[in-house]
């Protein structure tokens, strides 16, 4: 492929605060990454607020805002995000849900929200009750990892203000999904359907081969499927077409991978990349080089500073950072001349905090051309000095795509 | 006049990215600019993203927010700037249309697009078409420079959602105009009206005298109008009323211009400007400090740095940078104390890419009462370090104005 390229490299929950344990450092100051502060020093650096200031983004949202969608504006839940991530096929005008299968007993009490935590032959019942038509609806139904599914429905003259079935508690019935506003006659089309689905999904699983096997071994049955976070698929513009770019995503977790393939990225599929704390992140990285040969834009997306974060644990957040930093020094050497690397976090998940804050991450436009500042550090602190200056999620992919030299001028 | 009074000098595409061949320093770095370097000393410093950061702006869309306009609110398009910038009276709901003068063929096959590059008695030409009447519509035409024109349709009920007439390669039949959505009625009346425009200015101008001795002279006739870019017309309140200030504009392009009189600003004419590498930027100067005895706000474009930007000329930019200085220098000599001047660009224009780059460009506010910070040097990296960080293109007169003291205040 001819012209720039661009790698987008995302430590996911990458920003902390500064961490007793480690001196009052930050993970990433407390770090040995040479590479990483390599970019700094190479490149032009600044912070970067993932939504906008003091805002706790999501991952979901935070990606999109640095893919260029305000999420604002086309965030209507996770599950339109999550189905994606599974595989599904979502159009514009779905309504997509997350879902449990959950154990019930025949009063409909929830007993057991995660059905005995299943993780085997959850294809097979969803392919039981996947396709189901009610009134003029289709029901899609996938299953997810573990206990967890993701259910689509399709059909005219739906809305996607509903109230969820699952009970969030246990030892409750199942709920009554219902639109949240009476007068909202599309939402109470959803609300019928999402319920008369409850139903048949108990009249067919509570008999399922694989749920007889489970009691019989003592296990609770999945015998029904409680959806929740109803959400209106939106209308996204592909990437591909907004940015006059061919993409392609590397990534861990099915959240990051369904927003990518719900903008119609590419997504390559790392075995070695698990999402935890032993994941390959240099298999990643070998992953993000052989993209870049058919693509002109790679997002990879590092799971294991975030796991550090919601874990509490600040040396095993120092050590992701280290492996993460190998994976950069290789990238440097293997990209050509005429790739931009840009570094930066999609929001930070302190070890105090064990979650998303609203603190903004450290970013490092790094390439040709760009106006070399004197950073020379990658960290929360050291980057305030940086030519950037402070920015937010939604100005990367612009400033990316002008120096990649693909952006329209606006104007003339 | 009494009371404070501001220039706002707008280096065009002055912005620039480290050069090889200056050593990667910008442009603004290498030059000598002993009396920009004295504003950004005595003033107040910082970025300034035109649009947003990233956002590629144009001259017009740039100019827009300089002046306090929001373009994605106001800009539909160069069309009525244009015309506005050839000195036609453009009305809010006017439609507004680039035109060139072109060669047809009996068949209305285009067969030159610029109609020979026609550059004489083209007024002659457009007389004959201009307020032309078609249906309730009346059809204003003008001559602009070369084969170049402007058309403004002027009546009730008219949309801009209309395709080109131009078919934008030679040797292909003129288009029809049609709307781009068949069921906006108000832009199937313009396109009506654009196709009949068409059809009348083939009937009037294949015979016209001036082509007839074209025709004789063995050059292609200017036989037809082709209208392209349709624009509605904004309604802009006018800046002297936005602002309380007057304002006067000294510039070279038809563009710049088109955007300063569209807003109400009086425009001043310098001959010696001639918008290229060659203009006599000293009269720029001299017609500032004389439109600043009866106008308490003068813009002033200087565009010779973004032709050497577009040109790939880095030694030519920083010749007219340094050219540039002397007239801010002649500035700072003859304004009185109480005069701002604010230095900046309306965008970045690199030599390694030439054209407008999304990259922010440097600001310095000069006057009393600025908050002086610590940078002595009017460059993309050294303002970095102002006291003004970075702000935005539609910021700079709200900045200028409360400096002014002619601001309304927001609230109690």
């Amino acid at each position: 492929m001819e012209g720039p390229k661009a790698i987008l490299l995302i430590g996911d929950g990458l920003g902390d605060r500064p961490v007793p344990e480690l001196g009052f450092r930050t993970p990433l100051e407390a770090a040995e990454k040479p590479n990483m502060d390599r970019l700094a020093a190479e490149g032009e650096c600044g912070i970067m607020d993932p939504i906008a200031p003091g805002v706790r983004a999501g991952s979901d949202t935070s990606h999109l805002a640095l893919l260029g969608y305000d999420p604002y504006q086309c965030y209507t839940g996770r599950g339109p995000f999550e189905a994606a991530g599974i595989g599904m096929d979502v159009k514009r005008g779905d309504i997509a849900f997350r879902c449990n299968f959950s154990t019930v007993n025949d009063g409909m009490v929830v007993t057991d929200r995660r059905a005995g935590r299943i993780t085997e032959r959850t294809d097979q019942l969803a392919a039981s009750v996947n396709g189901l038509e009610i009134e003029d609806v289709t029901c899609l139904f996938k299953e997810s990892v573990a206990h967890r599914g993701a259910l689509v429905l399709r059909g005219p003259g739906l809305g996607a203000d509903v109230t969820d079935t699952d009970p969030h508690v246990e030892n409750s019935k199942v709920h009554r999904s219902e639109p949240t506003n009476p007068d909202d006659s599309a939402s109470a089309k959803t609300a019928r359907i999402v319920n008369e689905f409850v139903r048949r999904s108990y009249e067919i699983l509570k008999d399922h081969p694989v749920n007889k096997a489970r009691m019989a071994a003592g296990q609770n049955p999945a015998n029904i499927i409680l959806p929740r976070g109803a959400g209106l698929a939106p209308h996204l513009t592909a990437l591909n077409e907004r940015c006059n770019i061919t993409s392609a995503c590397v990534a861990e977790t099915g959240l990051i991978k369904g927003v990518a393939k719900y903008v119609g990225m590419k997504i390559v599929d790392v075995p070695e990349a698990t999402g935890g704390l032993d994941s390959d992140i240099m298999a990643m990285g070998r992953a993000v080089v052989k993209a870049l040969e058919d693509h002109s834009f790679v997002l990879c997306n590092v799971k294991g500073a975030d796991v550090g974060g919601h874990d509490a644990k600040p040396q095993a957040k120092v050590e992701v950072i280290q492996r993460m930093d190998v994976m950069v020094g290789y990238l440097i050497e293997n990209v050509d001349e005429s790739t931009y690397i840009v570094l930066t976090a999609d929001h930070s998940t302190p070890v105090s905090v064990k979650d998303h804050s609203g603190d903004p991450v450290p970013i490092a436009f790094w390439g040709p051309g760009v106006r070399v500042d004197d950073c020379r550090h990658f960290d929360e602190r050291s980057v305030t000095k940086g030519g950037l200056h402070r920015i937010r999620g939604i100005d990367v992919m612009n400033i990316l795509t002008q120096l990649m030299t693909v952006q329209e001028k606006f104007g003339a």
